[in-house]
């Protein structure tokens, strides 16, 4: 449930603005990791204090804050201030029941996107917030704890490898959207594979585990398209290039992220219908074989039920019951139930009931 | 049936603009609370005759009016008088059969909303109809009953506690409208651990009563969507800025109050998603255990009825049969019987009927 | 089925604008009543012949004809001539199975509405056409029989209650569409309450008469979303105030009736929801029902097959059953038979199958 | 099948605008009937040579060239070279398997319509394509076979009734669409009638063959659906007079088949509501019967099996049962087992099950 | 599984642009060919080498270059270097996974689609991206493996058929477009085929298996829509010809695809319908045969279970039984057992239960 609702009613009544964390406290200390470079250069630290990102605000080099854990606010809040952060932007960084969104506040844009990860041990998707704030020559993101998926494009800046050192600050913002992006496909690729396997389990054997598992992934496709689906616009606009912070030559790369997006909601959309086509499937099969049995024991019955009528006809206590006398009596009617018994099942499998 | 549709009847045929109170009386008297400020002052008081309302008008200070009970629609109506608010804005005031609107009407913006609240008695959501006038200095809103919504914003405004004081009536507009709708992700809280109380029950005993609580929440998803759904498209409007009375600055704040209603829609929509998965899920466990138990049971049957027969076949009083002359014919029978009925297990056994 | 589709062939081959009336003749003989006034005078008179009509064209007081009985089709066509009256909107006039719309005619509008009454007799609602003319001084209205609902707008002319002696046309144009639309919230309350008994029903005794009701209460919906759902194009197109004869004054009286009609869709979605739920409740508690029989049925057979296997036992006719020679042998038997039934009577307790 | 796709493949890799006929040949020879009439004259023959067509191109009277059989394609290359026809258009002519679709080509317009026909044999509608060109003075029009939809408008023509023979091919265009939609009604009319034909059965006689009408009915609604719904965009951009081809005096007829369009439309949406309405009430009803049989006749076994086990209690063998030696025994037992049988028919009859 | 998701995780962390082949390599080695043409003179060729491509770049005449195979991603980074294609085109080609799509980079259009073949060994639809680069005198195009649907388009330049030599490269790409459109109309024949084929078996033999083949084909239905949906609106931006490499005479050409591509789409919507409409055919004509079944048993069961209790009634021993000593005794039960079972049968034929 906690991944369908936040629970908001803390902060009711209080001012807007106001900072509160909603979401569970995910790392012990927030960590503060800053990469600054241009084409020539490059400088990595992890700071201790806040205020030492501060410098590289009007530093013409491309900077990127990267912030992991949300909680303590007082530092969100230092460095918004210093950035001239609005203080809604900030309410919705810590707030982490926002969905996917764009805000453009002229001098910067503020991004919200949804990190997904799959947990192995719950079987279950689960959703973190991604936000960052994209200014002229800067990058501050803040995450819910430390992930490694941005880690290739620190290996990139540091390695140098393809455009990026380069590129401006959109092209990182470019960059760190992409790797979410491309994370999707990963989620998706594993969630493929779980269909595929309860596919298998539907024909062979299904059970009501198999309906509890396809009703979970039901729930994950729901959870899945929520986090997705608003991104489709976000990066719409992005790539229309209303803002001046986005660079001509970005938009090209930003087209490709919608690409991705739009086929992972396609993939999604997709992976909903085979979900719900598998319910179909399960519980039709469940009652298929629920049929079988009770056919054939309704059957059984059906042929004991004359033959027991027959011997009870014979043990009826009548003093004149001519047949009880005769010498083959006992296994004359003997014949006759095995005749009878024979013939009721010709008829029922000739009637295709077997 | 009185919460999905008025009995607006007894309105038939009269003009437009006659005031008619549509809804239930909710207040033994009409209540009319004052709070009139600027950064530098504060005013508040509560008053007994709806005149004494009137000096504000014209004060450049922002005044809001509150007014809770809406039967006595005399005072209504003075105060549409006085206040140049046309007759059929009043009637949509007392007439709380409204959807959430947005009127403008040049000197003044006429706003609709719904308020929700749980009642924990009935388990269900109740609605009321809160709506205000929006002039340029003034707030005139007007409720069915007190509520305590608005409580934090009183604060607010009485210890000067963020921009509140330093902003017009606009901002004032704003933050009744943020109350609101922050009230609704409490609602959606509520209703999130009820699903979530649900879903357990369900698998662990599902029984008619789980199914009447399902269809009930069906049913406050009904409501809420109409009472949530277009205030999407209200708020939309005011945040586009489309009316003079709404300041530049206060715009953002509208956008804020917007992302949240659409968070609100989204969860409705995930909760609706939800709770007709948890109907699929409880007719098919309710077929389930049913299945079960007939199983079960013909298997009972299927195997007793062979023995029966057999047991009929030496009740039978033909004078020759050989086996009732033989010494251990009774026992020899008496352990075919257990074969058979073993074989008979197993068999079922075998085919996973059991 | 008439309902749903009028019975047209009749016409098939006419060339266009010809005059053939399209439903059922519901009265015997054309009714024509005219009302003419402005602020100070009111003159007021049924009128035997067509021509009476034709000196009030051209009077500047606002002059409204109002037509009852379709069939008589060479008085629609008089009336047409003499006002101008395009030969396709006369067709439309006589022809009853028309969806609500507007003509814009640039000298005049035309307008189509559907009237709805509920029939209490066959429980259903009955759906009538409703157009008019409006010209620049003038409303010649059409109805298929005689009807109350503009009662109380006549009673407001001659008692010159509210705006509508001081006002033109489009004014009474507005106030019929009022009329009308008013009226469908009585129909919607009637079916309202319709659904709330239903509702009882189907919690305390489901019988498939209730799922004929519900399959019957669809079909309403259907029926009225036919007829409203379109008007919302029509008024929302007088409101926005394309057309001259329209004045500016009447535009937010339309808005109000445009309102109104929103309210009447949304509660028509609503019920239809509410329906379809309804027919969920029923046809899982008709197998509850059934499943409920079934069960006990079967524990009850499965109780005593094995103590009549017991009994058959005991009446075989072995020479040699040594229990049949004890003396409290058949008192055993008994009190073994009453001890198998209790235990199995524990086990399915035990099991919840009873 | 063959209604719901076309056999194309013959037609695979062959070069644009080659024409072949897709479609079955449904007559034996082209027929080819020319009708020239302006205000004053008239001139009506069938030609035997297409080149006979030629001279009518430049004359200024109105000519309608009717050509019945699309398999002689060369019939269809030659008029078109000299009418100037864009090959893709003649291709399109001939190749039945296109939706209603309307291109204009600047000196002319090119229409494609469903024609639909209700075969009583195979209670099935069964679909034709008819397309036209409409030139400045001319309109030539195809279709598979000789057909009798038209006949009203050449009688108009012939006798010079209503406006057709004063107005020029664009409304020629108008009543040949006109006919065809008119026809739709009829085809609709017919199904109506089905339709109510099998609810009254539904009610009174479900069996598998209404199952079968049932999912045929939904099937024709899907064909209609098809064949209707592109016809609305087509009507409503010939409306909007885009084309200089359409007149400004006819665009008020156009505007009459477009709303004719939509309320056929509007019919087939009804109509398949109540089709899958049906479907539920079929399945509920026969599921209904099933259960009461079930129900009957389990309660009939319920009530003889504890008779039985009783009787099996008097059969048993044991020396010392003292009942069996009573003189009113027997009496007495026949006496216990009505009493049982009894009360369990009134234990079930208070219950309801019976 | 394969077939709904691309396995795009080998790619993960790679910056943007990295040509990395996903999707299964269909070829063994990559395959080029080139067709030069121009309405005078011919040139074809198949190359070993890519560098052999080069000097066509700049020829007036138009080329196609074909190249079958992408996993040799070095040959189709050289080709894209020597003709300007932009990286993340590039990596587009090779990653198979793409839906389709146009894109236009000002000198050049980049198209993407989903060629479909029928796999008649798995009765499956397999699908295959195609892409290609529209430039002004030349395309590029790009095929998994080798295919003989553009074999036509090579006879007709060959043979100089039809407007093909004489117009520039739109054109060339309008043939290849149609060509895999056309193919999909074969495609959807192929599957009408099974469709039919199913719904005869439905009919007669309804069996699991139907079901499951039921659920392949919606599965067909699911990909087919994700190939072909997209590609509407590439079409109809191709149409709207906003790029300036499509000249004005080919607009009505790809007008000409775009309809074809709004049938194929249809016809998928309709088989759509169709399938889930067999569906509900089989899941209802299953019960229908296991209730005839059931109720068969159950009533042979009710008949034989009143005679057997008559039966054990006379097998009762108790020493005073009057009709026992009868002579006729065992005769008349004999004649009233077959008075009961000839009744019940009576009873349940006229309750039209057999």
């Amino acid at each position: 449930m906690p991944r369908f609702i936040k629970k908001v009613s803390k902060k009711a009544g209080l001012s807007p603005g106001a900072l509160v964390h909603i979401g569970k406290k995910k790392v012990e200390k927030t960590r503060i990791r800053i990469i600054d470079y241009d084409e020539s250069q490059l400088q990595e630290k992890e700071v201790k204090e806040v205020e030492e990102c501060f410098p590289f605000k009007e530093k013409p080099t491309v900077t990127w804050i990267n912030i992991d854990g949300l909680h303590q606010v007082e530092i969100i809040e230092k460095i918004g201030k210093y950035f001239d952060v609005h203080p809604l932007v900030l309410e919705d960084i810590v707030n982490t029941g926002q969905r996917p969104k764009l805000e453009d506040l002229e001098s910067y844009l503020f991004i919200v996107l949804k990190m997904l990860s799959y947990d192995e041990k719950e079987k279950e998707v689960s959703v973190e917030q991604f936000s960052f704030i994209l200014g002229p020559n800067f990058v501050i993101s803040f995450q819910e704890r430390v992930g490694d998926v941005f880690n290739p494009i620190r290996e990139r800046i540091r390695n140098a490898k393809g455009r990026i050192r380069k590129m401006g600050s959109d092209y990182l913002a470019y960059a760190l959207m992409d790797a979410v992006v491309d994370n999707y496909f990963a989620i998706l690729e594993r969630l493929g594979e779980e269909i595929e396997s309860i596919e298998e389990e539907l024909v062979h054997n299904p059970n009501p585990e198999t309906l509890q598992i396809i009703h979970n992934l039901k729930r994950e496709m729901i959870l899945l398209r929520k986090s997705v689906w608003p991104l489709r616009e976000v990066i719409s606009a992005l790539e229309r290039g209303e803002s001046t912070l986005i660079g001509d030559s970005t938009g090209i790369y930003f087209r490709d992220v919608y690409d991705h997006t739009i086929q992972v909601i396609d993939t999604i959309e997709t992976f909903r219908d085979m979900v719900s086509g598998m319910l179909d499937i399960y519980l039709s099969s469940v009652s298929n074989r629920m049929n079988e049995v009770m056919k054939v024991l309704t059957i059984f019955a059906a042929i004991f039920i004359p033959l027991t009528f027959i011997a009870g006809l014979y043990g009826m206590n009548f003093e004149f019951m001519p047949e009880l006398k005769w010498h083959w009596g006992y296994f004359g009617v003997l014949a006759i139930m095995a005749a009878v018994g024979i013939s009721l099942l010709f008829y029922f499998k000739k009637k295709r009931w077997l």
